[in-house]
């Protein structure tokens, strides 16, 4: 059973100025919150339907309906449980091997995405700018499957931190270099754009290196990929040859 | 101003079952209309509430209200405008150079960001088994921003199909070879697997090469990548010493 003052406590934090004042944010489906639980995220309480959760004590965990999840859940495709996690601090820095930094992406699946490939390619690290869509948005949680557990993001003032690093800074512009072709460093700082924009005008100038992904198709095909998709191809080029 | 009769016929194009009956389709916003209006496609009638189409006569546009708009709508980021196109009957497959194929794929915004890939990589043919989501779906065409109308798809018998061919037929598998350090042919069938389950056995036995694209996070990394990121790096690896 959730009363109605729980359902009005957990719906509200979709919004990000509520998660801030508690601290707290949601995560939906078994295996982001058995990721979360496996990490040094503290669980503040599990609704669930049907999934099962033997390490959790009863005092943490509570047995609802579909109908009940159906009224906190921030997602249209359901799941059988949903939890509120408590968010972490920030921890400090790490500009160590690869970075990505994302100069104001909005989109919470584009977000997720990308952390789940930082994950994958051995990424630890992630910048984004204070306009990038809020990591702790049920939305991002959810696209990350998971792998927030394992890249620590940091929100900065993205222009003025670029500015003040010495270790290179890559971007992909339209006339930028084949990156086929590049000798990519181990230790960078690989930039994101905007989904409607690229990268912006402020970025640009404290980027190091221009490079282009090559397209294949003819005159008339699509003049864009996807951000999330671009990312795809851009860590696999720098980590291609590691191994 | 649309009429309930219309709002109805409309939004009843969101279901798989109507679109066939009546051979229509929908498709949002801006890019993807003017995409679709210099195609092949042939425009049955747009709605909007302040997008300029001056190439378009009065009696093919009906000027509507933000409200209507909403309630035509199949996405839940609103657009300006919203059209309805009439399906084009399936084209004889074209397997010359690489061919891309869908094993069951059930997410129609995977679905649209690898249509958008296959364009950006010049690939014009793409195979879906039938339990892959209908390429009409309206989230599907939303996320191929346009790319549907340089790509060809085609519903087929996948297992029946790819036994018969004589080209290779490569998936991704954990335990295939580095993707990174293979010779890529450049006429081939890439298939790519359902998002829970990967590839299914009855296509894994008509698959000529395993490939895998390497992990480079620890141990307690992310298991696996989405599907529309691995499309794009397996791609990318197919076309990046073309040029």
């Amino acid at each position: 059973m959730v009363t109605k003052n729980q359902i009005k406590h957990i719906t509200a934090l979709q919004q990000k100025k509520y998660r801030q004042s508690e601290g707290l944010f949601i995560a939906e489906g078994q295996k982001v919150i058995n990721e979360l639980l496996h990490s040094q995220f503290k669980l503040q309480h599990l609704y669930f339907t049907d999934a099962i959760f033997p390490t959790i004590t009863q005092d943490q965990k509570t047995q609802i309906s579909d109908d009940q999840l159906k009224k906190i859940s921030a997602l249209t495709t359901q799941n059988n449980c949903l939890a509120v996690f408590a968010m972490q601090q920030e921890q400090p820095i790490n500009t160590t091997g690869l970075v990505v930094a994302l100069d104001n992406l909005r989109d919470p699946g584009n977000m997720g995405t990308i952390i789940r490939l930082c994950d994958w390619f051995g990424i630890t690290q992630l910048l984004c700018s204070h306009g990038t869509v809020d990591l702790y948005n049920p939305k991002v949680v959810q696209a990350t499957m998971g792998s927030l557990t394992r890249v620590q993001v940091n929100y900065v003032d993205l222009p003025k931190f670029l500015e003040h690093q010495d270790i290179p800074v890559f971007g992909t512009f339209m006339d930028g270099e084949n990156i086929y072709t590049q000798q990519l460093p181990q230790n960078a700082i690989i930039v994101l754009g905007n989904e409607a924009n690229g990268i912006s005008a402020e970025i640009e100038n404290v980027v190091t290196q221009k490079l282009a992904i090559p397209r294949f198709g003819d005159l008339q095909a699509t003049e864009s990929l996807n951000v999330a998709s671009a990312t795809a191809i851009i860590l696999s080029e720098f980590s291609r040859n590691k191994n």
